[in-house]
């Protein structure tokens, strides 16, 4: 790919279960199998996004786990996953990490259909022909609100059949979206 | 899609760090999310294959947590995925389940490269032009062991680059390779 690509994963703003906006708190697994998709696909950050310190410093003792802890010697693969994982405040934080908001490529993912889709396949040549970066937003909880994807340069299509059973976790969506940007083949 | 696609996810027998054969535990995550994928790419079964009776018991208690306890009010999506899930204790009751050994297709999942690889696209066209039922096999811990991919009818290529990083979740890779199999377009 010509594109960085980062991923950051959204704790807030988030939607509830009301439709109101909230803050959700931190999977461990998320951390895990993000930061392993991540590394699997050559993604350059991992951006996990909390405005809570606490919730931050639980993600740092995670990774600590992993790198330095023991768990880090019965499994050593998976260190270099969790150094691409970066705790930060904001998405203002995350946008100003990657350049600022004006020089980066933003694009939203949302489980249901919504207007001015960007296709995975169009997503894929653009990352391919296009050098600026791309920024991939996941929210948690029941989603990004809209003010959120209204910021963002373009909602990439829902995965899988939105008419019908569509609750993929978190994880499952970001695996299947990285595997459609950026597999080899 | 023709044929009937399950899925199996196998905590006996598969590969410990060591490489010797071991029994895996019951990841909580690992009954949801792979529930939810199955769900959305329209699977007809999840597997969970255990021959400890206490940890097909959990998994029991997850589901019912979801399906009659107070979560299932909170989360009403989750039941639908969940009634997916049927615990059986080796791999040989799957097969029975499926119909016996010699009237399905089992294609076994490892992030090794092997020989008499199916690629996806092969495994694709085979699902939606041949009626025979399939059965995905994925394997916790360090993956399945030689017998268990010997015994199946093919093994499906890796997901990601081996010759890279690629140690994907379980939860990851069965997303991704349902995403390839069975998404519609």
């Amino acid at each position: 790919m010509s594109a960085r690509v980062a991923v950051a994963l959204v704790h807030h703003p988030v939607l509830a279960r009301d439709g109101s906006e909230t803050t959700s708190t931190v999977t461990n697994l998320d951390v895990h199998d993000i930061a392993r998709s991540a590394k699997t696909y050559g993604v350059s950050d991992y951006f996990v996004v909390h405005p809570v310190p606490a919730q931050r410093a639980l993600v740092q003792r995670i990774i600590g786990h992993w790198k330095t802890g023991s768990s880090g010697e019965r499994i050593p693969t998976r260190g270099p996953a969790l150094d691409l994982v970066r705790c930060l405040d904001s998405l203002d934080a995350v946008y100003a990490a990657m350049g600022g908001r004006a020089s980066i490529r933003v694009w939203a993912t949302a489980a249901r259909p919504s207007e001015s889709l960007l296709s995975f396949a169009a997503a894929r040549e653009s990352i391919a022909r296009d050098d600026a970066s791309v920024l991939l937003l996941f929210g948690t909880s029941w989603g990004l609100p809209r003010t959120v994807l209204d910021s963002a340069n373009a909602i990439l299509e829902p995965i899988g059949n939105a008419a019908e059973y569509n609750h993929l976790s978190v994880r499952a969506a970001c695996a299947i979206a990285l595997d459609r940007l950026l597999r080899s083949a």
